[in-house]
């Protein structure tokens, strides 16, 4: 880990989302977690308190957006302003989900594009920069103006499986648009690409399909998208795979949002494993047996003191 | 109501917060309500319709940043969003009761002014004006850029008291920083005051205290805040003034916040009647026998009415 | 054309990017082009004279940014500064080609996003509205703070597909990234998808390879992309489609960039006709045969009246 | 004082209107004033002139807006915008006494919110940072976005009355609003407190009257108020005390206003001292007998160097 | 006079630097005058009363920026804050005299460029226009992002030399800078220029020394400058000017500042007459028999009224 | 040069302008060239590498925005939003000649003020400084909020002057505008100034003229402008001085644009020389004998480190 500049004048503070990471990270940096406590008001408006002094330092704020994400965005935002208040050097968020991301784009008319407002409401609240792990969409660095320091999973993900030693894998994309995202992985693996297609024909006779796009017979389906949600999308491409004759299917993911029912459904499916990361916490009642949890908590932590000890950061793609 | 301007460019839509008043407010006016959903997507995450377009207009949003309100806001905020996306002429939110407005100051080291944050996420959103009732502290008209509308319920629970005819009145200010709002309604019932004295001494062999100043002994006495939240304050004076010989004890605020055990403690107290507004939507499991409460209905929608017509609104104070 | 608003308060003004569509869109609506003129001074300045008065006029500015984009950009920027000191009421730019959009994430370390750049740009100097067509990713919407009215081309390019009535269609996604699009067009014609799967494996023994996914031989191949620029993975796609035994192969695209030698390598490809629009300019010398131009005109056209008449615009997508 | 941090980068510049104490902060920080001149040229406008290079540093501007205020408030403009351009790294403004604070809210119709204002300058000027002493309200921190740290004068003027060892003491608030100031200082000197209602009643038959709440008979009082302007007040105040029976008034207060007739009031008046400090500048026809002014140099020396140190400042309260 | 829109919501408010012109502006126009008052309280500071409803107007505010300049300054900025948060619609900041103008550069190392802060501070405070008269440099429009409207008082100080049908005129610029100026003036007389050569050589052996460049020698002179302050510039040339031959000569300027001892200067010169313009209102102790004022009031009212129908101004040139 | 502070956490970046004055410069200082390069995608627009992190440095960019202007303004936007997003700690523009500057005001109506625009976006993009060299009018600086540091080439053109050892000259002023550039290098010389009265008179039966004021029989002339851009100005003033007796005549400029046909229209002029400095880069073609090019690398490599050192610049003017 770097050294050449002291820890002295950094802090790191873990709000309520996703503590056990926080506590992940600071001991990978080797520091104290940063003292402060954030706890409701009767009527349920979030009280803050910074227990110590931070005048001039560089704080780190780790917060996930995961569920409830407006809860947690507003805890997020209440720090920014009492840090900035306090004199925080420079205030940098460190958000491993960033929430709401899939509301980017109008898909309608008269859609709000919510990532972009959150956006904009961190740097009102006197952010200075986002780290964060696979936006859903990479243009969503572009709605800040301030730096984004964005880390991707798929190194961790495409580690795990090549341990994992499979044969006859083939990398699949649960829906049209994770095409690319399939071929990265698959150049990793060194593995062919097969895609679901959904076909939603809106006012037409044909009821809506799912086919599949490549070979898939015989072979070592590995599923990939950058969240798991409901879980339905990858359940169902499960079902297919092994329809069309999969051997086994995997999945893997960068954030386990794991909505209900999401872990009932992938328990109850034809997946075998669920890989995924820890940037959201998973509480007790979803940790079932099929998911297997990477940590990114060392790839923050080295990303954190690049950044504190203005070193490249290219080195960790 | 005012009609040398057509309300065909003016929209009022209702968030989720207090549908009941926003419905009263659109009868008043004699409009219909602007057509939109918002629902909640499986991770929680807010989903925005508007359901027809509002182009050039003058859209009101009617949203009290009750609990739970870190999700109130955010749909605030995002509906903001979306109008301003939309082609929205001018975005004006009424916020009977403006959550969060309690920290409006640092009242220790490092602490947040979150009242001003939120001004700060309204403007940057998009808002182009407030409406709102009784601010915690008048100061937080200046956090705002734009205007600020501010209604005053004085006038509506001051009519009620006089329309009681109650005789012997004491109007009581339950804290140190309340005398001035008990001075204004005991001016208008021609009423002397008394003052709740709570004396915490940090540091010293004393306990705290409350003390009464002014004479309760045989009077009827109408203790006044701007908000009644876990009924603490207004239950313990209550208490106090039938102790030092007051004949009934009243209670009246504007924002009837109510957390748990509000409810309870008002029922099981000496309090004979709690007079409020509909400034916050009474759960039916709040609406206990003990409280009135008067519609600020009217006054609002008379207001967005002066609003939208360019006339003054000076004559509804 | 929707005609309660009159027309007098509002001025379509052309910059010199795309002259004739200027001159059809203004056909379109039946009023007049705007008075103004661009040169350069010797030194390559641009000179601008508005030549006729427009304080208080909703003006709307026709600039496509294609080549040589960053004189068109700032002529732009220019032009929007001098409409502003001249005391314009908004300032609506029509931009059917927004250049540097490709540039709207950061692909490697230290990397610009020109795009978001470009957004940022156009604010500042004081633009009010972006009406454009097809952006490259739909998330460049929300790299703006103000509206931004996006057209699709897809119902004009569809509709002459129809018209041909084609036998055995499958629409074709030339790159991994192009499978959203395709399913679209797919849907319209009721045909299948497949998938040109370009495979860039660095750091391994295997060489690149382009291979086919879902069934081509035997039919109809229509490959479509947001913008055709050097024409490499048009004709690339080509000529492996017909290899695979596609009968016949067509492209379509909204935006015609065509930088050299694109019109060559169309000409001198299987592909029997390119079908696109004319969002950009061709000069004589790139109006081949094989290209086919519908024009976008009478859309903006309906598109700036619903704007400046505040109707939804959602009728027509 | 801190001193692991070396003072070669910060420096202290005196502006006009409180040149003595700008001279004894710098004394007991130990380092010279920054040389500036101010001046006047012969139409009045303020001429700058920054007599040694600030680049780099971080500079603390003194100047209390006391009268005539609008000249001191340009003066500081002025100066911040000079410091700007001059490449300061850091301006922050010590603003002891903050001028214009009590029209910090709309108390009528078509009112400015001139603090509000203010602070929006001092932004836009290019301030980074306000230090400064007992706002009117503690809400007027919120109209800022950048830090402001405030010191309270209530420890120099408790402990001032503490070495006095007067017995029987009550704290006397002089209007309603003063209520919470006089229980702070009455904590701390473990006396009571009284408060003076004064009965404004418009549009009735009663004349306003004047009523004090609370024990005085027999007491040494201490009227408290954050500044003493025309002395009307508090004189009326010491007036009634004396009569209902109180043996001793004295008077403190942080802000020595004292706008004519103010000294003369005083000093005609019951009141037997008036403790204040010197965040304004006394002139030598107001520093009469009566008045004592106590140093707020060493607290804001200080404050400063914890600033400039980045220690904590909550030790300061 | 413009009338196709109706003056019903517009209004002309006067401030207190020049209320003779702004009656005369609301005469020309043919409104009553914005009832308001600005008065001020006992310690300074501006009391500002707007006594009529403004909401949805645009309001016109007349406000010469001379001495005291920072106290007419901040009533300027004032009223736009009262002005914003009466939700005017748009607000106009008519400054015939737009002071601290000449500190447009930094001439020296450390200086503000106050003239630029000036338009920054009107920005903020939500100024929506300049209407002007003469800026000292016309790069001053270029320190505004808000429509800046210049009228030129040449047209006026022409046309009254035209009818003194003077003859053998030459048209002289006191000053280095000033050819410029001269060359207008002269092109419309119908002259020669000539140019009063300061010459001040620092660190060398010679003294100052001032020529003349052209022919004088049997001439009317008339010098021509912006504006007149101490007078010493105008009287210093005039008598140059007679020694060196010239028969008569003649001031003329936009803006009389007039800073003391200038009028009593003028009164004991060489010159015959000062022609000027009311842009600053003149004190009776000034009225002097040599000045002569030629109003700018009907200049300015067609100005507003053509700001205020969407009118061309190119004709007022 | 200064040392205290060591270059490592500087970079000095070229880009396409003007690259040898930039390899000039940092040879100057000592360091290596910032490693990045420039390049065009095939439709012209452009693409940006930085080579090498630059994470919390301070960085400078070299960009002359000399022809063509938008490119290469557009390059330097870019490159500073890379920059931005790449973590620099500032981003110093060194713009030598800066573009666009003669549009720094509205000469007729409905102009641009372009310059004013440039600073905005430069301010937009994310520029902390600029450096430049004689700007076209110095109110240029104030268009900016950020430090301007400017340079003066008069100390270098007047030292060759000197060491010349010219006798009997008279320093001349080309237009009406540029007498007081004239009368600052002719203090230095300790000469005479002249100056050329060009008289465009409109609208009169009189035809343009252009006559010389101050004496220039048995001189040497120097003319002096800030730039030679067509040399027309600079040409037909050599003819008049020859005509009017001078012996000899020079020009001299900061900035030569030097659009065509200038370089020949000089060659083929009286000028005996032209003296300029190396702000633009002067391509072979325009590299005529009569030419003398002066290097303003050492100033700026000077300034640049004393910005670095935070030390005065003062002492270089």
């Amino acid at each position: 880990m770097s050294s050449y500049k002291s820890t002295s004048k950094m802090k790191v503070f873990s709000l309520n989302s996703n503590v056990p990471l926080a506590t992940e990270i600071v001991k990978n940096i080797g520091i104290e977690m940063g003292k402060s406590s954030i706890k409701r008001f009767s009527d349920g408006e979030i009280q803050m308190n910074i227990e110590e002094s931070i005048r001039g330092c560089d704080v780190y704020l780790v917060q996930t957006t995961a569920q409830p994400g407006n809860d947690y965005l507003m805890e997020l935002l209440i720090m920014i302003d009492a840090m900035k208040r306090a004199s925080a050097k420079t205030i940098n968020c460190v958000i491993p989900y960033f929430g709401y991301s899939r509301q980017d784009r109008k898909a309608r008319s008269r859609e709000p594009i919510t990532a972009k407002l959150i956006a904009n409401l961190l740097e009102t609240a006197g952010a200075s920069r986002v780290i964060t792990v696979d936006l859903h969409a990479p243009q969503v660095q572009g709605f800040f103006n301030i730096p984004v320091d964005q880390l991707l999973a798929i190194p961790i993900l495409s580690k795990y499986f090549i341990e994992k030693q499979l044969e006859d894998v083939v990398v699949v994309a649960p829906e049209n648009n994770g095409v690319v995202r399939a071929r990265k992985l698959a150049n990793i693996l060194d593995a062919p690409i097969a895609l679901i297609d959904r076909n939603r024909r809106s006012g037409s006779n044909f009821h809506d399909s799912t086919d599949i796009m490549g070979e898939v017979a015989g072979k070592r389906a590995i599923i990939i998208d950058d969240m798991v949600d409901t879980a339905r999308t990858v359940t169902t491409a499960s079902k297919v795979l092994i329809e069309k004759g999969a051997i086994e299917v995997y999945g893997c993911c960068t954030h386990p949002v794991l909505s209900d029912p999401a872990a009932k459904r992938i328990q109850e499916s034809q997946i075998k494993e669920l890989v995924t990361t820890n940037t959201l916490h998973l509480p007790e009642s979803k940790k079932i047996e099929k998911i297997t949890t990477l940590s990114i908590a060392p790839l923050l932590a080295e990303m954190i003191m690049k950044v504190q000890n203005n070193e490249s950061v290219s080195t960790l793609f």
